[in-house]
């Protein structure tokens, strides 16, 4: 079991709600309104492994939701060592405040995780960056080889999306730690004047803010972190969706390393994306799960009907997706093998042609730039019609070494010479994304 | 044609490309690559009106995009008029580059109107919270009458969560408005050196700043966007929902006018909430568009294979969407009829069971909590098994008499008495919001 | 646990896993491919309490797979029996004909299920059918009251749909029921010229029948199980929301009876519908799921790279869903409490307003209908506008009576004298359904 | 524009809904109940070109359906030739029964172009199946060559895929195509008694079958249907994402035709496979659009508030979209271009490890299969880490040679003699599929 799915197991969720409910008393019996006995009772039996929680899992099921079990038991439980105190669990509360802010303490436990290995992925791709800055590989528009750029710039791409999910992830979760304290209706009315001073206080106790009115039947801040999730999601789906196409074995430009001792013998050859494979899986699932907590949102009144129980299910999951794929994500680009060889024999099997728009590009000085691209285009075009390669077919064009001799010919038929401002490129996320790959 | 709608049109499309074109030749005069003469000429024949939009919409199916029908209908015109200078036209840029820096353009333009309608919306819920801080209205949860709250404050929700969208609107579309400019692949290459001169002039004449690296294949700031879009809808879902559900014939605590001089004249009770409709369908209708976003994240490589192609119709469509709900939203609330004679009427319902927790904690001190449960619980039963009303099972059971007499037991029983701190929640919010609501 | 969710537990999972290798060890021990010997000692440890399943499900994550490492210790435990067949273990088959193979058998398990409680929502819904064919209730549009339905024609739209999902999960299931076997790029080579042959007893062993082509790229049987499943919650959401909306404290038309004893002692007055709102949380999470089988679909060659890994938890979390539901939605119904007495206070609620449509129908004739129509819009208006009962108004005005006597008015504003022909429809979906209603 | 847009077009949506309105007024004179001169009037004024159509649908904004602004100005018209006859227009109706009738229509006659086009995408498909059966090229697994396959064997599973998705598609229509007739609540109680009698009438004039009841509020028809488009678009894309893999610069093995003259001159070699990026985009966008349309599903009472507006413009959207993926699909398989060359060379790029599995079921005979793996796995690894080719490995090895001489180990070497039972799969699908691919 993960870190991320540990925080979100029924035993960590029974124990948040139950930390909200000791805080609950605590900030009650400060305000005077219960006994400091009680409080310090309530505290002492809010401990999960005192509870079935088993039991109380299965009877929220007919009750309706997981606080009404819950109550009950820790009422029974704080009963059992002060009959007295017991009257006094959950006073002034609703269900909706235990468990959405119980939610609320698991996401602030879970999502830096998230955000731990995608600054883990973030530190894999800057070092792949600032090592392949001006290594060369085919860039590729469409699934054709297009012109060169270099692995060092698609992985600053990769890293500047990494950087700006990582802050919009914090982001939102930062929105959505509020304390959500409201009674049965919002408006504290059993807690008569005092509503906002044990509001307050429990605020403080769970470190937690008090926003400027309950938010139960406003969901806008979880979806909005489920958005962040989201997007995250494609952002690594777009990392491993390039790193599986560029594993393929007509191309091997990286290899993902087989995480099992062995693999295949049967196909020895394969180097199964296994990393890649979850991280996409991650992505395709999440826009699904996002989807549904939009769905949700239209909550009915002061509390919803379907769309806040969809919740308690599809939040937690995405966060498990995306905690998964970060995860895999961050070994993958940890691992990555990066084979040179590979992606200057790739630059090669166009012979030549990929290098056409720099051909244009040092003609169009001598001749003007139509003229230029109708004399590569004609030259591509012997090149493709008779098999020879894009370099002899320019050679044997005089209109053509006319302007450009040999050793001008063979410069702009270089890829590493023809690499435009890549490496500034990668200088400038390297730079604006500093603080994001250290720990 | 709204305005959102205007600014989605396939004409305003084309100027916007061609905007960019003209700022692309006019950064490349500046930067001394192309002349200031092509320049000139380009910017002079970049007006939408003087091209065939309707045919180049047509060419761009078998193309594959819009810009490469544009580019060449602009290098026409231009050679009508220069034909020396039409070989500058779309110099160094890709077709990426021109479609999605012209959306950036679109959506500058539109989502701002978005969100003068949610202010219009967030101003109209303004007045609602001030005008009825104080006016007693039944809590619902689970579509059950729970206790009392005022409209109020139910108005400070709607509030507080539009003026939370949108901030995050004007967030995300700040995240989303940057230059688009990387050429073939994303190198700048055909620029040589002068790349990032070109891009840092066209981002001046644009007004868009200019990103660390070319974000062509990386899609996450417009899906950020359409995350904003979709949580706007949700919260907007959730007013109309409140709304629809408040003027239903048996309840018409409020009252959505008829748009429509008339009405049915079969029906003619009927208040058919037409706004509200098309604000729920917004909201059932953005998550899909939503999801469609984000499965179209993971872009091959240095451009993508059908998941940039499908961003232009959804995002577009999200925008409208949105903007069709807030106006919606904006028209709903500010002509909102309130009938508090209603809400009152609402209270009465339950014949004072509504105020079964008031009368438990106006007991509790004299009897302890779980014994004022109980007595309630007691005359709440006799109340419905015997159909009287919860004041008399109340004052027919000594043992709260006892407690409460009848003077405190009126005041138990007043919904207006029992609203605990929802003033002070109004307040807090409209303070929060200020800036939200003001033009 | 239920029945549905111990069909894909873990340890089921596995076992269905190890029902398909041991399948496939005998079909080819029938085909003479491998000896009797090794059938009979991979069937004796085909059996899932003989495995650490925790563990396999472990090993799954690096391997990429549940059957790598089910294969792996399979062989293990057939060696330690018989170190000779333990070569035969798995033999020509691929990882994905076991996975595939094995969640149609869970399949095949646990849809069902869900069709025998869509069948008892069915009969509890014909049941309301029958006894309410003639009970009149007000017909709602936009949750205005239009005109008078019967409660009956309401149960016979549910019954009708839900006779349809049924047959549409059926069909649908019926279509996934087939044996996966390809092999490892789905040529069966590994098997020479007995392909055809060991397909072909495997699936009569299995009971599955034979596709032409194996599908293991080809995902549209599981993804139109997927829909199936979706509309199906969909159509639950339905009669839940119709259900949750009826039972308002303001409508309380019908109510889902309580399934804990006791309530809310706070707020004894609510009846909270706690099934419906299992039911609506189905309905709002279904479609992302559907959503997510679709998007998986467009997978890469011979097996894909994360969008069958989608499918692994997201199948079986859609058909759990949908069983939730399907009881949820069965217990409801078969419970559900109808409150004549308040349909009947229901229709008064609008003082014969409701009745509009019939009283123009019944003028028409004498005035023709669009005199008909001004003359029940200018009753109505003085109704609405002095706040009179429609009947008064109606009476008070003689270009009306003139044509109908107080009899003849009274009948025109009888709702159960305007309903049309309901019964009828009650009775023509009795008959069509009646085989999805019977055990 | 194409034949299923303007079956969408406003100007069509009118005229269908024109065609119910003439189809209600003549079954309504068939009936007795109005004059055969006034159905003659209405279905004289039913002709779309005689409306303002673009004033109509801007009105329906307002209104809140396009029916009430469209019975208004039918009315006028039909006033203008017999003021008598326009009392008689839409008697009965409700807004619903036309826009839904109306929408049943559209679909009548879009989705068989659908269909059609996927028919020739079929014959396109089984054309490919059959010449190409015995053509091997590898199977690829987790975009990782795995064993040699046939191009046929790839082919025949598109085709088998595709008869699927007709079938579905054909009887999800076929499931769609009924009239909705009800009246304002469902009840026809306008019509008396005449209710059924009206509608068999209607349904006989406009071809459509009668359902046991209304189902204005359940649409799961619908849904089913758009269930079936979003399938559709899913094996659509499972086709365009193999094609666009096979056509990468680096494989080749089919490549798309370009549809425009030219193509880039400054990167001649590119073969953008601009089709098979609109099945993509299409098979992105769909399941959002279906996931909108389950959501719209769970709709309140007799009319959905929000739900059924939102399919007014997804269900549309989803045919066009699938529509358009249909031409591209066909399109593509029509005009692919196979490279049989380019497939050999790829089954020879990893030296003969593609055939690994062959070399162990050609050992295992000789020395048991366990010892068979170890003896191939040995040499793969030589072949790898000393970078020879297997055959040279395998040759080295006299363990193998022992038992497999140069002639067998040429045969075991061979991808075209170990393709398993491709040939007959292709011909079993051919002949399952054959009804399906003749127009």
């Amino acid at each position: 079991m993960t870190e991320v799915e540990r925080a979100f197991a029924e035993d960590t969720r029974v124990q948040k709600m139950l930390d909200v409910e000791a805080a609950l008393a605590r900030a009650e019996a400060q305000a005077g309104i219960i006994p400091a006995s009680a409080a310090d009772a309530i505290s002492r039996a809010s401990r999960a492994e005192r509870f079935d929680v088993t039991a109380i899992v299965a009877d929220a099921h007919s009750a309706g939701n997981l606080a009404i079990p819950l109550v009950k038991a820790l009422t029974r439980l704080v009963s059992d060592d002060s009959p007295e105190s017991s009257r006094y669990v959950h006073w002034g509360a609703t269900s909706q405040d235990i468990i959405d802010t119980g939610l609320v303490l698991q996401l602030r436990d879970a999502v830096p995780i998230v955000v731990r290995d995608l600054r883990r992925a973030a530190s894999a791709a800057a070092t792949h960056a600032r090592l392949h800055a001006r290594t060369p590989m085919p860039g590729r528009t469409w699934l054709q080889q297009a012109t060169p750029i270099t692995f060092g710039l698609k992985a600053a791409g990769w890293l500047d999306a990494l950087a700006r999910t990582m802050e919009s992830l914090e982001s939102a979760l930062t929105g959505a730690l509020c304390l959500q304290f409201g009674g049965a209706s919002g408006t504290l009315a059993s807690l008569g004047a005092d509503g906002l001073n044990v509001s307050s206080r429990m605020g403080a106790l769970l470190n937690l803010p008090v926003p400027a009115v309950p938010w139960h039947a406003h969901r806008d801040r979880l979806a909005t972190l489920a958005c962040a999730l989201g997007v995250s999601c494609g952002t690594m789906g777009k990392i491993a969706r390039d790193v599986a196409l560029l594993g393929q074995t007509e191309i091997q430009e990286t290899i993902e390393p087989s995480a099992d001792a062995g693999g295949s013998s049967t196909m020895p050859h394969k180097r199964n994306p296994v990393r890649a494979s979850r991280v996409l899986a991650a992505a395709i699932r999440a826009p699904g799960l996002v989807s549904a907590m939009l769905s949700a949102m239209p909550q009915e009144h002061e509390r919803g009907l379907g769309g806040w129980q969809a919740e308690w299910d599809v939040l937690p999951e995405l966060v498990r997706v995306t905690a998964s794929a970060a995860t895999s994500t961050a070994d993958l680009l940890e691992r990555l093998i990066v084979r040179t060889e590979a992606m200057e024999r790739s630059l090669q099997m166009t012979q030549g042609l990929i290098m056409a728009e720099s051909v244009v590009m040092a003609l169009a000085p001598h001749v003007g730039k139509s003229t230029a691209h109708g004399l590569v285009d004609r030259a591509a075009r012997r090149a493709l019609d008779d098999g020879v390669s894009f370099a002899d077919a320019l050679a044997l064009d005089q209109e053509i070494t006319r302007s450009l001799g040999p050793g001008a010919l063979a410069d702009a038929l270089e890829p590493a010479d023809y690499l435009g401002v890549s490496a500034q490129f990668v200088a400038r996320v390297l730079a604006a994304t500093d603080s994001k790959t250290k720990a």
